[in-house]
């Protein structure tokens, strides 16, 4: 379908994909024209009105649409102004103050003094995650999904069709990139589902998001970079994977509205959690998406896009990714980790054309490239709408589980806040001020035989920082979540 | 079976292991024993005759041992003199001087000015190896196996058992060593069928020997070595690894009885290939292996011994792994890239006890660990038996393969040398002074689609060095091979 679109300063031909949704569609279409550039900065989009009537669609759907883009950064409304394309800027954004809290962020508080965490229950903790459950009864601790329900079947019927399907060749050393079926596929997935600018040539697939973060850290380092901004609060596995390179991790600070894009930047590149932060769980504001992009862009320095958990959603539409907004200074960071299982190793990025080359040898020397049968039979899923199967059902078991769990703190623990819940696998439990903290929180869970990790584990200097737990509530298997839950609210009583 | 073994010097209570054959059992308690320290250094040993009448087996079987352990260097044996256990040694040998060419190895020979080789035929070269077969014909490059025979039925029938079986923590990330499932089964196939002192607790399970020559590198830079003895000719990958790990190179001369470590070692540590040197195909000898441990024992460094296709030898009992003899000071790695396919990316290093935490650490921050499922499933297939009917099995085509590669160089190319076919995959095709040398044959294999790799990519300093090729004879698939042999001879003829 082909539509005519003549709006105030613009004059568009809009290709709108007849496949999904007209909303889906528009949002595409639109996206791709601010990329081409033929919807230029500055450039004044139709009212909802006059789009709506031109296009045959409801008000309420391009309403929609313009909302999504706002939200993604590509468009801008101000109160009384018409909604424009969203103009490059490099300057700071008024959103938030600094030393102010945003609403909805993390309260700062005093100075807390810091003490020796209890040792958690529960094996050894690898890789941010851990081994076995040992004599954990509960475990709430984040970053891993519920693998009661990875698709053995599934994927047993995609690796037979590999096994017979696939030449000799499936078997040799190949592209350090990976496989070209699995590349094909994800650009195509990415294009659809998070609004990614991909294509297969810029694709690398990598063992896990570590070895991405690891190999970028390395050819940035290899470039002259010495230092790499990371979100502070944040996931320290990650930090220590940039310090391995050689690489200084230079603290962002985090508020309601996200990652602070709109300070001063002193590092080569930057590592974010657009949709969902890691930990706290805040959604990156438009304005910061734009200056995020705006500083790369101006500065040459690389955003680093972790999209960790950007499939799981619940209470709106994606935020698509804000790399489809300045595909040369971003790179995408997608994993199988939290859609179907960590223990894959399956990851990828999507980089700009410059930085294909030396990322693919980096890998060659890593490791040649990643286990070629995970990467045939993951493409194999995809291109035959099973992962999407998927992905849309856990999603839904997800939402059902966040719903329990802030419904069930809201009623039995109402002095902590809740944030973060709009998406992903964990939310953000704050504590108040004069009541149990962090310390004695995990000896009560220790105690009960309840898996925790407190959210000061994510600071790289905790001084003023809040009290709190990150909470994942993906982890237990499906039939012992309520006792979990149980147990968590019984620890975050007044009085234990 | 239980034997009191009373010979000159020893004392010795022997423990014969009743599974499997008299003379394997033999030889894994003489190994035992030495290990131990049970029986000393310089011990002399029983007669053939004495020790064959006290065991009830016949002489024939303890002689074939005792030549094992010789091969091995766990015994000496002199002209006239009584079998001993071997001596820690750390002086060089006087088994081949400096500068002249021991028997059997490649001919030095005047310096050859470097052209730039044409460009071979076939697709991307990754890793040493390559992707698509494109344009070639024949391909006899080095480096992998005959991926037609790969056990597509039996890698299904595990997968299968592994993920109906497994619980859902197979999904969760785990040990960087890797699963505990895999590294049981190794350490008992590696101690049964390569006499390596291998536990659990000191395998890790890496993605490929690529990767864990790298992990090992950056942990022996980190502990201030700065370069690795690397032998010459060798492996122009694994030399790139080592120098992106930050860690120079030193070129280790390589004779016809393998790496000469009977040389003064400058390197904190030394990269070996004892059981078929890569790519001469020379097999360490005895003394110079004792050399390798005693250098190692005496200064404190340490020896990496590449099994890369330790599995197959075609014409005795394969030697033992050099690690047998010093397992604190060598690093055994093995892999499943010539056994399986090199594209499951499956290898292991048996550490000495010192190097697990470091290296495990190393590899947790590369990518927290290899994916699991290929891991179930390779330890599935080995407790199941299936792994060494697949060995057997490939051990009989590419003997026959190096017989025929063998008969037919003799018949149309007798002017060639051809070495290093006791074992392995590949072999040596010198070409003699005179005749026409790499640049001359590659233009030649490039016009009739042959895809051939010239000695010359080898070495790092090429002065003086041989003219040749190494010939991957398990590269065709078995439809191809006689003609790949045809185009081979054709283009080694003296006038094309």
């Amino acid at each position: 379908m082909a539509e005519e679109w003549t709006g105030p300063g613009v004059d568009l031909h809009l290709e709108l994909d007849p496949s999904g949704g007209r909303r889906d569609a528009l949002e595409r279409a639109l996206r791709d024209a601010v990329r081409s550039g033929r919807l230029g900065p500055g450039a004044v989009v139709p009212s909802t009105r006059a789009l709506a009537a031109q296009l045959g669609v409801s008000r309420g759907t391009v309403t929609a649409a313009y909302d999504q883009l706002i939200a993604e950064g590509y468009l801008t409304a101000r109160q009384g102004a018409a909604t424009r394309v969203a103009e490059i800027r490099s300057t700071g954004l008024p959103s938030a103050e600094p030393g102010k809290p945003a609403p909805g962020g993390p309260v700062p508080r005093k100075p807390v003094p810091e003490k020796p965490s209890p040792a958690p229950p529960g094996g050894p903790v690898w890789a941010g995650s851990w081994a076995t459950a040992g004599t954990v009864a509960h475990d709430l601790r984040p970053g891993r999904p519920d693998l009661g329900t990875f698709p053995a079947s599934a994927w047993l019927r995609s690796t037979r069709r590999v096994l017979t399907t696939a030449g000799p060749e499936a078997h040799a050393l190949s592209d350090p990139r990976g496989r070209p079926e699995l590349r094909d596929a994800l650009a195509g997935y990415l294009r659809r589902v998070r609004g990614v600018d991909a294509d297969p040539g810029r694709i690398v697939i990598t063992s896990g998001y570590a070895q991405g973060l690891g190999l970028l850290a390395r050819v940035l380092g290899d470039a002259g970079t010495s230092a790499v901004a990371m979100e502070e609060p944040g996931h320290p596995y990650h930090r220590m994977i940039v310090a391995r390179a050689g690489l200084r991790a230079a603290p962002l600070p985090v508020d309601g509205l996200g990652a602070r894009t709109d300070l001063p930047v002193d590092a080569g590149a930057v590592v974010l959690t657009p949709a969902h932060q890691y930990p706290s769980g805040a959604t990156l504001a438009p304005d910061r998406r734009r200056a995020a992009a705006a500083w790369a862009r101006d500065t040459g320095g690389l955003v680093v896009e972790d999209d960790y958990d950007g499939e799981f959603r619940y209470d709106r539409q994606p935020v698509g990714s804000l790399q489809g907004t300045a595909p040369g200074h971003v790179v995408y960071a997608g994993t199988a980790s939290k859609t179907l299982a960590p223990a894959l190793r399956l990851a990828w990025l999507v980089l700009p054309a410059a930085l294909v080359e030396p990322v693919a040898e980096a890998k060659r020397l890593a490791d040649a490239h990643t286990p070629s049968l995970g990467q045939l039979v993951l493409a194999d899923l995809i291109t035959g709408h099973a992962y999407d199967r998927h992905v849309r059902a856990a999603r839904l078991r997800y939402r059902r589980r966040r719903d329990e769990l802030v419904g069930a703190l809201r009623r039995w623990a109402p002095h902590v806040r809740v944030l973060g819940v709009a998406a992903g696998l964990h939310a953000l439990v704050l504590l108040p001020d004069g009541g149990p903290g962090e310390d004695e929180i995990m000896a009560r869970a220790a105690a009960r035989g309840l898996a925790l990790q407190p959210l000061g584990e994510f600071w790289q200097r905790p001084d003023g920082r809040p009290q709190g737990l990150v909470v994942g509530y993906s982890t237990p298997l499906r039939s012992g979540y309520h006792a979990a839950l149980d147990a968590l609210c019984s620890v975050l009583r007044y009085k234990a």
